[in-house]
């Protein structure tokens, strides 16, 4: 079999599209904020991806059916108020290992070039190891013009962290599209503990997001999910809060 | 040399013919159920495969013997009261890679194709962390129709693992030769503690597989080695039970 | 650079040849029996093998001087009385991986093939996790004709190590020899605790193999060797004796 | 993607050149010394080398600029009393697997070939486990030859090792060069603590680099980071200094 199958349900016709990415991370941001936004806008799925790089694993259903392991892209014409086509990309896992890494992600950028993708938002978490009450947006992007634009919508550019860099699908769709794709780039990452999924994360970096694309949402399913999560981390703030990470917390802490 | 090398011994011909999987897996039950139908009908063997990615080993027998280690083929045609077509695959050792897994699954699927197979049962355990006296077997499926064809014959689909998933050989099978090969996959995974090796579990499994297949098979060899397991875990019992096995029985349990 | 890269010095012409491999493993048996032999018998380097499924080392000499590590093939003609045309196989690493262990083991065989070998002998350490005073010689092979020769010879072949197996080049060779170059496969492997190097282990291997080859040799270099070695084990006895590794030494005693 | 993507900014016009690598390692020495000299002797960026051989990851400077992690290569021409043209290499990452380093280093000796490289210095650092006052500069050659001439310049050869490696893009760049590009390879190590970078050791290494291309540079960078770090150390040694670390000190010490 090929390492990388693509199977395209529909190749549809964009222009000036832009890419989002919301992968399982850190919290799970990203995969949580791109699927509550594909849900809201009605996205429509239009190709499955499948690869030797994700793990050997079917998932199963509530209802015993089993599906194999994959990517997902889906997109939405003429979203906000300019009218912008959007292209997402969500699954189950990101790539298992380094160069599946790599593979995936230029397949993907290849994929979205195509399509007419000319920006690119990967979504993710930003580790602190404590609790958040109210999680920041920080930013990384692969142009001066872009950081501008994000610092104007409140998004945090991280000074106390130069040497810091961001790992897996959300870096390396910044870092191939500048590189090969000549694509701009720009990473979202709202501010988590850690160590639960964190909707309330995700509502943080998907409102900074519909704030640049002028469109507006609701919120609701995520503050609902938030909720059941808050009632989790309150009792274990009850039993005496919880200990800072060791470590970790400076330089791998941009973990998509 | 290539990764994987297929030696036919014989190309049987066979039609609308039935894959049964039992590669070694949680408490071996896989491995022991098609072990023992293998030999209970006197399947022909008519293929050995050998790979890079299994492990660099030889298997030596009570003799001295040496064997590269693998994975083997068998059929039997005309079993049961449909005269059903039967092809087996068994071995010493799964793939050890996940991209291994896909290849070699991939390449079973394709010679399985060329013969005719259009079904496949993968066959496995179910880990609890307890023991288990009376082994249900759980079940999963590419389609609808046969999780119901399945509940009839007592078969569990699992609504209380919403999000479980089948690792390895027996996931695979379901899901690339559903993907790639059109074919229907039935998973049939039997409870055991996955402590031991389990020829309970294997029977418990077998069991459902010969009511489905119309044909009936004795249990002795399995029975007696399933006794003399007991033996063990009783005296296991015996000094105080097991404890539960932390996390792991949630999400990871169906490790097939 | 290609996988493998095999440089020749010369192409020796060889007559129904044997290959006898040794290889870093326990006890570093394998390895010392091979390197004495190709000291003592005057063995001629016609090959180097360098390759990527080695670490990326070079080893430095007491001079400074650096080297690329290898694989390296040796050759004498014309040993014992029947004159038999000898191949060797040392170096200082073995694959790094499952599929450089193939991959390897494959060109060797292919390289031994085309010289003309027919039979190979690969040389290991059979650990038994206590220190062993006479070590006798295990066994394994490709045919019940060999098994029946060696015994002859004094080595034992393993009725209580009925699922063992060896892994590693020493098991490879079997299997791939037997499997693609149809060529004969004798496995020699000298007990030996498996905490030190041992000389008197590889000695001992050596004896077993000069006998079917009908050569003498002179053991002075390892028993000084295995004097020096022995100094350190009775200076543990002394200390209270070593424990028996836990587990291990059953299934996976075999290492080559 | 290609598995290393080199993007030429110019090809400069060298003549029997010197490569010398400063990748990250122990102690970050060779990486903190030849950043170092591209700084003093104000060389020019050449080309830039990605490659799904290091980590998905981009860095993310203080500005909030994203940049997909990569190896660099400099040229400064006419160097020293004897106007020697050099190339320097340097990066974020080495290769993170054996078959990535070895691809790797291969990619960069092919290209060093092609621009007139005939000699390699790789520097690194070579780990003690104690804090070092005055490091002294091991060194490990392909050729007796440039052993003597580092005698010279007081450069300690290892006798006292005389089994050891030089694991990594250091070890290999004179490993492969001498194998497969008929270069002379030159490996020049700091003595560092291994527990901090250190400047100091980086000062030891280019002092002696310096001397053999019989050119001056200021130190006073490099001086003003090894009293930070000085700093630093002091302060651990007040706490009761710190313990030898126990193995690893004699055979993996040369870790470059």
């Amino acid at each position: 079999m090929d390492d990388i199958i693509v199977d395209f349900i529909e190749k549809p016709e964009l222009e000036n599209a832009v890419l989002i990415e919301g992968l399982p991370g850190v919290g799970n941001v990203g995969k949580l904020a791109v699927e509550h936004l594909i849900d809201e806008i009605d996205a429509e799925k239009f190709a499955e991806i499948h690869s030797l790089h994700f793990p050997p694993q079917v998932l199963v259903d509530e209802d015993g059916l089993s599906k194999l392991v994959n990517n997902r892209m889906y997109y939405k014409k003429g979203v906000g108020l300019d009218d912008i086509d959007l292209v997402f990309l969500t699954g189950d896992y990101q790539g298992m290992t380094p160069q599946g890494q790599y593979q995936l992600t230029d397949r993907i950028l290849s994929i979205s070039k195509e399509l007419g993708v000319e920006t690119v938002f990967s979504l993710g978490g930003y580790s602190h190891g404590d609790i958040v009450d109210k999680p920041e947006v920080l930013g990384a992007a692969t142009t001066s013009e872009k950081i501008e634009e994000m610092k104007q919508l409140g998004v945090k550019f991280s000074e106390e962290h130069p040497s810091s860099g961001i790992i897996g699908a959300s870096g390396l769709l910044l870092g191939l599209g500048d590189k090969l794709y000549d694509m701009t780039g720009i990473c979202l990452m709202g501010e988590t503990s850690g160590y639960f999924v964190d909707p309330g994360a995700a509502r943080a970096v998907l409102k900074k997001l519909m704030k640049y694309l002028g469109e507006e949402i609701s919120y609701e399913k995520l503050d609902e999910k938030a909720e059941e999560v808050e009632e989790l981390t309150s009792k274990v703030k009850d039993m005496g809060g919880m200990q800072q990470q060791e470590a970790g917390g400076e330089d791998l802490s941009y973990i998509g």
